[in-house]
């Protein structure tokens, strides 16, 4: 039996092996305890700092943290069953590197061993979005496929088959936001035109209705919401790009449900309205559409959902060898 | 030991199980029995006909031929290890039910069951595509994962990875032919606008460079190479639009390589050198998109390459009870 940081600050005890898991996010890092089916047991918060350093020092304050250890270096309380990390950026699961991270402020690091050094066991990192996906499809007790779409500053995707998550074989699956979707688009960072990340991303809808208030997205529904022709406009554009993301994943890897997450998902089931509409418009032009079903396939993650970025880090993360796990 | 018929019409003999495959296409059935490997044993081809009853006999001939045995019916020379079919349509694998298969006149048919009890094991059935995918992993030697890009009267892809064909959860996978890629393109067939398949096919070929002769893409790159400006546009439309197949393959499902087949592909090196320069002038506009590597991606489907959809079906055949594998 030991101490686990518990999910309000209460310490928690329990004598299971558990998962810890690490969302490093530009700002803050969500970091969970999990059991093996993905059951958040005890959950934290700390800012990320700036540069390797200071990221690497504060996630592994994060994993002592969360698994009821003062500090780090000091005697483990419990030695974790596995330890990942969800990091945004280009992310090697192999070499755990961690390159093009500009919110965190590095260009390239060996963050699992860097990380691994101070925590004392195997660290695993994943991308953010897939760790997001890997997370959804525990937190909402998913069976079959499902394809996580998130809606950020940008636009990608996560998939996940029967429990697996799919990497692809370099890092590029579920880039679906740099798909382009129309020639005489607006040019997208990337360099190409017309990506579904200019017409589907919190970016997107700061394009469409330019605003001085924190939440663009919002301002643009509650527009429309009292008749502003050209919200209601920019909506249905917004709309229709999130309607052609969910489209384009069925018609690729056909998986049975998209859940919708990131910023934008915080509009809730008005965003979740009219994407089905959108589709609805579609099938309406195509049977074949139409007979792909895809209105009902398609579901927000729930605001009340755990940290699932942090939980599919968990669930993801490298495996200690059992020999060494002694518990309290 | 005991005889079949021989990939040049001399009977081979063998005593190892063999897996038979067959691909029911508009006109003919091409058959093949096939090793564990996939490798090809005998072959053979008959017209199929038309309507269920008469497909399904000519396909059960084709078996008990690639079998070396006279007629169905006859003294089985050899139980064959698994009985697969690829065909076009809508195919339930299964159920074992096809649909919509328009050139061969019928509209919804229990196929496997009504071959099977012609042939007297069990048959499973695989839409055509996702057969010739298959079929190509095995017969390329390749590992990893990879997308077979069928260009034929339409476009669609099947997905391997890792041996394993991605059959989705709805029969909808790799069906990115009605991707819309352009707002302002032409009407598709599903009724979408601007669909892949619009500009990337037999279909779009013929659009593209309308003529009377029997092959217009062939006719569109001779008029291209003598310096027509039409048919260089027309060309580089066409280009363009499997260039994006590749990309949307690889930001989607990231498989490593992506193999051009289908009726398209007998245009040979002249459209892989027109599909490799556009895309690379999409990385070049694009870091982002240069940094996939795409070019040395994507590789045609040999001329010399064995039947892929047949031996695809061969290996994704129901497999036989062992214990009724009596050989010779």
């Amino acid at each position: 039996m030991t101490a686990l940081a518990g999910v309000v600050g209460r310490p928690v005890r329990t004598d299971l092996p558990v998962r810890v898991g690490l969302d490093v996010g530009g700002t803050k890092i969500d970091a969970v305890a999990v059991d093996d089916d993905g059951l958040v047991l005890a959950r934290t918060r700390l800012p990320s700092g700036f540069g390797a350093d200071e990221v690497v020092a504060n996630a592994a304050s994060a994993v002592a943290r969360v698994l009821g250890t003062p500090a780090p270096g000091s005697s483990p309380a419990l030695v974790p069953r596995s330890v990942g990390v969800g990091i945004p950026g280009v992310v090697d699961p192999v070499t755990g590197r961690v390159s093009h991270a500009v919110n965190l402020g590095f260009a390239d690091v060996a963050f699992a061993d860097a990380l691994s050094r101070l925590v004392g066991v195997p660290v695993a990192v994943e991308n953010d979005v897939n760790a997001a996906a890997l997370g959804t499809w525990h937190a909402l007790g998913l069976r079959g496929s499902m394809a996580y779409l998130n809606l950020g500053t940008g636009l990608a995707a996560g998939i996940v088959v029967d429990g697996v998550l799919s990497r692809g074989s370099r890092g590029a699956v579920g880039e679906i936001g740099h798909v382009p979707v129309d020639p005489a688009g607006v040019l997208c960072t990337c360099g190409q035109r017309g990506c579904l990340e200019t017409v589907a991303s919190g970016t997107a809808a700061a394009r469409l209705w330019p605003t001085d208030v924190p939440h663009p997205a919002r301002a643009l529904f509650t527009a429309a919401d009292h008749g502003d022709p050209a919200a209601v406009a920019a909506r249905t554009v917004l709309a229709d790009g999130v309607a052609a993301a969910v489209r384009l994943l069925v018609l690729t890897v056909d998986v049975e449900t998209i859940v919708v997450g990131g910023g934008l998902s915080a509009l809730g089931e008005p965003l979740l309205e009219q994407v089905r509409a959108s589709l609805g418009r579609a099938g309406h032009a195509s049977p074949f559409v139409a007979s792909l079903d895809l209105p009902s396939r398609v579901v927000l993650l729930p605001a009340g959902a755990p940290p699932v970025a942090a939980v599919g880090a968990a669930m993801a993360g490298a495996p200690v060898d059992p020999s060494v796990v002694a518990v309290g």
